[in-house]
């Protein structure tokens, strides 16, 4: 025996000694001394303000101002919108040999990348070099991420060159299907800018991985589907997406439209760079061997076309990129008129779309270096950069899942590699674009089928079904609505399945049985450890979530029929009847007024039945709301408990009386 | 000292000898024996099956019907269907005496209701009457509630009149509009039967509470005020429903148009039901003198009026009211055309909203009387009723709030008491109706007054806004958004704060840093208990929630702020820094992949800061996937413990170690 013990515990100890054949009521005795707490009272503003903090502002953004002197609060300020005056004033030659090798190893790779990516996104080529020069520059001096590497990037290519499509054709009518594209961009960098600037980034978690992983394997598979047109060398080719038109594209061109030359350039450079991306994945000393083969290929392949002219077999080529840096297009953009809104509504979803792929490589390097990330400024920056690049002839740019990767491994330290990078695709633009005419389109495909190989995740898919069923569906879902139906039904099925989960999981929560754990007083899932015994008499029953509206009739009901089924059990086996139901509430976080409304009901049924009603260690804001509620005195302040082995211990010796 | 003690256990049991300074040593080296159990893994189509079950089937209807002959199944199906066949098996005189009393009660009140909420529902008043006849008939046949009493109500009427009004001016083209109205309540009746068919019951879960106090109270006032037209003898009256533009409308004519014979028939008659609704509340003996008063006060006034001739003098009366039962309307529903969509939207609308009405009285009652409800069952009763209501000229009816009270109370036993209901209606309809000739109008804007006033239920509001302030956000935006834009637009701000708020809940579940209550082994919320005391070196964290998508980002974030909080204090305080982190899972009832994602991250920067990540007690399934996903052996087994105190007396040891 050990521990202390008062007056005020005598007579439960009493009663605990005659009922409990356990060796474990000494310590339980002890327990007994703690009430369930109830917390202060908040003040009313104060509660409402800390819901607002811990929703909006989670991250506390403005905790490094406190206690600050003026002046160097407008220095802080100016920090925290360009985060390159904080880290800058720390910045070295060493950090800077870091940040060139990184920069020109993803120069080199963004930009055979870029051409082929304004292809897929009905524009020319120069629009992914413009949109690889002035977002990279912007978002250096206002990003926070040191690794990600900005530009177009596949998937919001072809999501924006899909949305655009359907309301301008691109080849009869393209400088109006550009403007569309340049005002969708600057929606997209006001939706960026707006959710950051109102710390909305939360909505974005609303995709769930999942369904994201399922989306960009679809997108890959698309993407490398539209290559076959430069691979194969197809004249005459589908405008739709999905699988079945462009195979039946494929296999109408076969007898008249494929061209062999074609085919043998892209076949021949497509095995070089996978098996460069092969040993690159093998030894990752060798990064760079995958990073420079795009630029390889192009630069052997260019100057192959231009010795055979090959051209003149039906090689199709790139012919001309415009020469010189981004024009403006300010003026471009539609301000005004009915192309408005489609842009505004096509710049919504390219903007999520690039922003959920952004803050994902943002977040994963991040982690992988142990630094911070600000979601709501890293979208403040896209958002900018994007505004900025609308106006100055850019598409929608973000972080790129390949050169993000490149970026890191060859040893970036900073955002400067972003400038490097920058200034490379400048130089392209303004001396090396002519020297790009000979460029065979089929080079362009197999780069770009080779990058987009990368977003097809199989581990991922793998782990998620392992982990879980129904997030696989989303998964699936996703995946076979991008490939089969079009890229904008895949995102819709990825954002309901995703929505339907959350809206599942709170209308239908889990509840579990008790029991005891054999010489202990932990009380436990009866499936999960087998070896836990049921108390006589006694239903422990645990709810594993908070008690809601959309979900309190459910558990009283589940409760309820768990009590049945255990009666009708115990009477088939002549068993003493139940007399107490002990409802463990410790995962229960929160209850609201259909909740209490719920608890009443179970009361009075219960009441009927002659069960008495026991409640475990609810929390601080349930037990609050007991007592505000009147709920605390309608079972009787004595029905709760700090723990299920107190509230058995106190329920055993009346079973024992009774029996 | 007490138990056992077995080989496996000394090693452990030194060390803790050597570092716990607690009496509570010997109890917590017994859980010790116990590991984290792993439940068998199911096969997955029985998981699936089973969550498909839990969702749609959680009330496990097929149940009577298991190991049954063939016949019997037949039999049980036809009573599932027609629950009269099960209760009325077992009718008995003594019951027909309590339904007769009830009935004839409940009669006399639903026919001067009935004429009132027709003409809220812009129709004549034998539709009201109608409604009251065929509908509850199908009830009593296929409901499976004793105590509701159905027929048109006033929330339904209105939002059915506004929303239909909408389309069609009732004045103007009473045709087309009543047919619209029995097109909607045939789609009504659909959507009913449907939700409860497919078992989609749970869907108007999602309209919550505290919403439905608001909504109910603004539509109460919303009525009253549109009562004024008939109260005040105005002839000239706005079709708007916001209070602006009412009392603009009530004032104005406020010096030619108010008629003062009208105000003196209805302030009398008010004051009359009020004082008679005073009686039945203070002596429940006296229920019967609020539900006939309304009957007594259109007989009384009208005999007043046909014998002073006061309709001479401008006071407004009912004037006519067909005779005889429903002609038929299936030739009048819109199957076609332009209304078609319109009466399938105003349909579901009115049919959810109806719904929730009956489906809550429903619960309430059988709470009262502990009987179950089968809310799907239900369902399906209600739209039959309101399919085949809409072909026999009837508009949505469905369970109301005041008759049903009195129903109780007047000692109903069974539907029967709906069945005799239906047959005075119906005597009424064939014989009585030309004595309402001279009924005042405002009479019935006085019944409905004082019927309407039960559904402003302050003590409900009271209580939100104790319980919880973000419900009262809700109860009070549907209420101002009812009483001041629109019924339609209080409804959306209704559903819309609902979501929100279950949406916030995912995405910003509770965190909680636990501390150890003295002489206990037990952790809890030191919030809650300000004696709980934290161990030094170790943080301990209990997150509140399943760990999804939606928080998974969250989550991380908070555990790291926590820990980043916590450093900064025992830095200030020169104490020892933190090596452990211990992460109570008992609340977290499910994790999927982006949460265990979100944990990876978290260990790998918990490695960078030199801190060790410990769990406690995870669940079934998350255990599982801890599993499945190999998080587990990349912490390592040794680091998941069935308590907090176990993972603390296992850190313990190694702290003082390194001390």
């Amino acid at each position: 025996m050990v521990g202390h013990s008062s007056d005020e515990e005598k007579d439960s100890k009493q009663a605990e000694i005659k009922s409990q054949a356990s060796s474990q009521y000494s310590a339980q005795n002890e327990w007994q001394v703690h009430k369930v707490g109830v917390p202060p009272r908040q003040h009313l503003f104060k509660e409402f303000a800390s819901t607002v903090k811990e929703t909006f502002f989670a991250d506390d953004p403005l905790r490094p101002f406190r206690d600050q002197p003026g002046s160097r609060k407008f220095v802080l300020g100016v920090q925290a919108i360009f985060p390159i005056f904080e880290w800058g004033r720390s910045y070295s030659l060493s950090k800077f040999k870091g940040d060139l090798i990184a920069g020109l190893t993803i120069a080199s790779l963004c930009i055979p990348q870029d051409i082929g990516y304004a292809k897929l996104a009905n524009l020319d080529p120069q629009y992914g070099l413009y949109s690889s020069f002035v977002p990279p520059l912007i978002y250096a001096f206002m990003g926070s991420s040191r690794d990600i590497a900005i530009g177009p990037v596949a998937v919001v290519s072809l999501l924006l060159g899909r949305l655009i499509q359907n309301e301008i054709d691109p080849t009869t009518n393209p400088h109006d299907y550009r403007r569309l594209a340049f005002t969708a961009t600057f929606f997209a960098g006001v939706t960026q800018a707006t959710l950051g600037f109102f710390r909305l980034g939360f909505l974005i978690d609303f995709l769930s991985h999942a369904a994201v992983v399922g989306f960009m394997a679809g997108a890959a598979i698309t993407i490398a589907l539209q290559q076959l047109k430069g691979f194969l060398g197809i004249t005459k080719f589908t405008k739709k997406s999905d699988i079945v038109s462009v195979m039946r594209s494929v296999f109408q061109s076969a007898h008249h439209g494929w061209n062999w030359q074609t085919i043998v350039i892209g076949a021949s450079f497509l095995g070089f760079l996978l098996v460069a991306k092969y040993i690159g994945k093998k030894n990752k000393k060798f990064f760079w061997v995958p990073a420079i083969a795009p630029l390889t290929s192009v630069i052997l392949s260019t100057f192959f076309v231009y010795i055979t002219h090959a051209e003149k077999e039906g090689v199709q080529i790139v012919n001309h990129i415009k020469k010189g840096i981004n024009p403006p297009s300010v003026n471009e953009i539609y301000f005004t008129g009915d192309y408005l809104l489609k842009g505004v509504k096509i710049g919504i979803v390219a903007g999520m779309i690039a922003l959920t792929e952004a803050i994902a490589i943002g977040r994963t390097f991040a982690a992988m270096k142990d630094y911070q990330l600000d979601g709501n400024k890293e979208m403040v920056a896209m958002g900018v950069m994007n505004i900025v690049g609308s106006m100055t002839s850019c598409y929608v740019a973000t972080g790129s899942f390949s050169r993000s990767a490149v970026n890191y491994m060859a040893g970036c330290k900073t955002a400067v590699s972003n400038i490097v990078m920058s200034c490379v695709v400048f130089l392209t633009l303004e001396f090396i674009t002519p020297l790009f005419k000979y460029t065979p389109n089929a080079i362009l495909a197999a780069i770009i089928i080779s990058a987009v190989i990368g977003l097809i995740d199989f581990e991922a898919a793998i782990l998620i079904w392992k982990i879980d069923k129904f997030d696989f569906i989303a998964c699936m879902g996703a995946f076979f609505g991008v490939i089969f139906v079009s890229v904008e039904i895949g995102l819709l099925i990825a954002v309901t399945i995703s929505f339907a989960k959350i809206l599942l999981q709170v209308t239908r929560p889990r509840t579990a049985i008790l029991g005891k754990l054999p010489r202990t007083a932990v009380y436990r899932n009866i499936l999960q450890y087998p070896e836990a015994t049921k108390v006589p008499g006694i239903l422990i029953v645990r709810v594993d979530s908070a008690i809601y509206f959309s979900n309190s009739n459910y558990i009283k009901e589940r409760i309820l029929r768990w009590l049945t089924d255990e009666e009708e059990q115990l009477k088939a086996a002549y068993m003493p009847r139940l007399q107490y139901l002990i409802v463990e509430m410790s995962p229960v976080t929160d209850i609201d007024t259909s909740g209490i409304h719920a608890f009443e009901e179970l009361y009075r049924s219960l009441q009927k039945r002659d069960v008495q009603l026991v409640l475990a260690n609810p929390g601080p804001v349930v037990i609050d709301k007991l007592h505000a509620s009147n709920f605390a005195n309608l079972i009787g302040e004595g029905k709760i408990f700090l723990t299920v082995s107190d509230a058995v211990s106190s329920c055993s010796p009346k079973l024992v009386e009774e029996a």
